[in-house]
């Protein structure tokens, strides 16, 4: 490819990207690269539209947004591989396409400035239209780098961080590659599902001839607590999930559990982090059968309040020492609450982030539904050692992990610059 | 099975529909339907949280609600088989516990009267749990009855309305069985995509032993508009859809279009409506390549504003004798918006719900988008008159139809009634 497509035109993409944008592998052959690059043209909807909080989600400058930002409540997340034959350069127009893309709009603009219906009426839209008159809906954008980017195709073995590998098994795992795994990932989240899946699909475009998704996921009903204003959310389990999360103003814990430190692995990853992603089915049929005493058993909490069986309300700190008139633990020892609990594990903490799914339904007749579980860690390592204490789980005679992957998170880019340049050396 | 079985205990669900929540089938046999039939029990959550306007879509007493209600934001709909070996009893006694537990999560309540973690912590909870604390969001539930159901099975046949058989093959039709008819259909449409699920998870574990889901779909970004104050939604081609929708408080044209009336078909429809349901697959990526005019051409209204292609704005009718200066027509002969126009079929309108649903993506990377088409109608010959106007509709290209269903909606039921009870002369 030539050297120019690296250079972005008017709208801010990569020829490539605009490409991808404006036509099909069939008619590739146009001239379409410069027609679609009109600059101006028409900004209706969204951007009129658009929310002021929506500056608060286009990240700190240190850290990409969708990670401390209060969990919205819709997901659409993604993971992608290099198609074959890509180069290093086209990772790096695509990062760049990608930055561009996604910082318009978070901000609740077309994703280029061609603005609503593109610039001509004889190519296709840049954008695709479905978010026109919606507000921001504060979406989120956030990327990943898989650990299969390092391998020897793109010349950045020697910027793999440490640890960034496939996760292990862990029992329990009855992984499909189809769910699993990817060289890159983004993760878009917003309060309205179109404004979601508008980033996905609009990002997923411009990708064109470099990338393309190699699994998706759709999620609802934030199963996460991240500010101390926000209620508790119900997994699918119908009970409360994330009492105890990092809060997003907790820094000294996020400081400690969540940020890559400038010491640790590559100079490109620090003040970034490592995300995890699992689709975990629940055999909800199951779990629906199982008495209210057992249920409580299995989380270690009460379903109702979300307290922990030990007593108190649902923000009281578990005591596992407590035992009832017949000597016996109150919290249960192979309760989720206790094999997960800082306590018994080093004192790990992981930011989490996931949502409920429902896919419709199996052959039986059942719901195809559960916990895309995402978390946030400083260390791969440390969702390892928390994941392997839950082996002996209660709730895992109720749980099967049908999809997993380990992303490693870059930092914000600095202004004018893309996400990753880092770890290209740009 | 026993006589009793019909008979509803404290909680309002017959013994069957309580052991449907309690227990699995291998445990049926244990003497849970009195344990689990506790009055009283916890009040949580829902019920405090409910809200006011949560009495407007509880139906109007004639109809069902879940029709002319204002479209809400997500949907779940399930369609049902009866299992094999269920009788007429096993029907009267699933419709009658459907009744009861839909009535109460329409007013944000538990699916029964024990609460939000049941009576006893020795039995399952009869509610779920997922939606406790969550307002009843809008939720508006409706049931349908297919073709199937009037088949020698319930001694129904006699009380099959006109016309209700499966749907007639249509060009461009690739239906999937499994994706398609039903005995019955669960329409659930709530703001809060957690509510719509809990209220489909709940009615399926009811139905335990009587009917199993046969397919479900779960959609989000309405593309009707059924007030006036609405905004008209995209759909995923990025149009307005739904401009020319009747609206809900347009009684004449209800009355016209949607309406079964007194002198048609069975008694027991009077009131009600016939519901199409097609999952139509959007070819996205061939879509998204295509110029904007072409785009805008096969709609027949421009992209940006929703205005007919032969001027004005987006509710100016649309003028198909209109001519551009070389004499040839503005609004294309093929175009969606003339081939489905009244004007052009017998003066018919029907009344369309449909939702933008995105399940993944394919092997091949691209999404599994679409449109989840629901309209209700009159007779089926009206869905059908349209339908088979619309072969020759240049959106056609773009577009796969491979789910479809048609059901009778019964009337609202009378005070202290089950939905249907008229279907079965009860």
């Amino acid at each position: 490819m030539g050297e120019n497509e690296q250079i972005p035109d008017a709208t801010g993409l990569s020829r490539r990207g605009l490409i991808g944008l404006a036509v099909g592998a069939g008619a590739a052959g146009l001239a379409i690269g410069a027609g679609s690059g009109v600059a101006g043209g028409v900004a209706l909807g969204r951007a009129r539209e658009r929310q002021v909080q929506d500056a608060a989600v286009s990240g700190d400058g240190i850290h990409q947004s969708g990670i401390t930002t209060p969990v919205q409540d819709h997901l659409h997340f993604a993971a992608y591989d290099m198609m074959a034959r890509t180069t290093r350069d086209d990772l790096a127009s695509l990062l760049q396409d990608w930055t561009y893309a996604a910082t318009r709009m978070m901000q609740g603009l077309e994703v280029s400035a061609t603005g609503a219906v593109g610039g001509s009426p004889e190519a296709p839209p840049d954008d695709t239209g479905e978010a026109l008159g919606l507000p921001a809906s504060n979406l989120t954008i956030t990327f990943g780098f898989g650990p299969s980017l390092f391998d020897d195709r793109f010349g950045l073995a020697d910027q793999r961080p440490p640890g960034l590998e496939r996760l292990p098994a862990f029992l329990g795992d009855d992984l499909d590659p189809e769910r699993s795994d990817g060289d890159l990932c983004i993760q878009a989240c917003a309060d309205d599902p179109q404004v979601a899946v508008h980033a996905i699909r609009n990002l997923s475009r411009i990708a064109f001839g470099r990338a393309r998704i190699r699994w998706s996921q759709l999620g609802f009903g934030r199963t996460s607590k991240t500010t101390s204003d926000q209620a508790t959310p119900r997994n699918l389990f119908g009970f409360k999930d994330g009492t105890a999360n990092i809060l997003a103003d907790d820094t000294a814990a996020l400081d400690e559990h969540v940020w890559v430190s400038a010491s640790e692995g590559p100079a490109w990853l620090a003040g970034g982090s490592y995300l995890v992603a699992r689709r975990i089915a629940m055999l909800i049929e199951t779990w629906d059968r199982t008495r209210l005493a057992e249920q409580d058993r299995v989380v270690g909490r009460d379903k109702a309040q979300g307290a922990p069986l030990s007593g108190g309300d649902e923000f009281t700190a578990p005591d596992f020492a407590a035992t009832d008139a017949a000597g016996k633990a109150r919290i249960d020892e192979r309760s989720h609450v206790r094999l997960a609990h800082p306590d018994f594990n080093g004192g790990i903490r992981i930011l989490r982030r996931g949502y409920n799914f429902v896919d419709g339904n199996t052959d039986l007749g059942r719901l195809n539904a559960g916990l895309f579980f995402l978390s946030f860690q400083r260390s791969p390592d440390r969702y390892i050692t928390v994941q392997r204490a839950l082996a002996t789980d209660a709730m895992g005679e109720y749980l099967k992990h049908v999809g997993s992957g380990l992303w490693a998170v870059p930092p914000a880019p600095a202004p004018g610059r893309s996400i990753g340049a880092g770890v290209l050396g740009d």
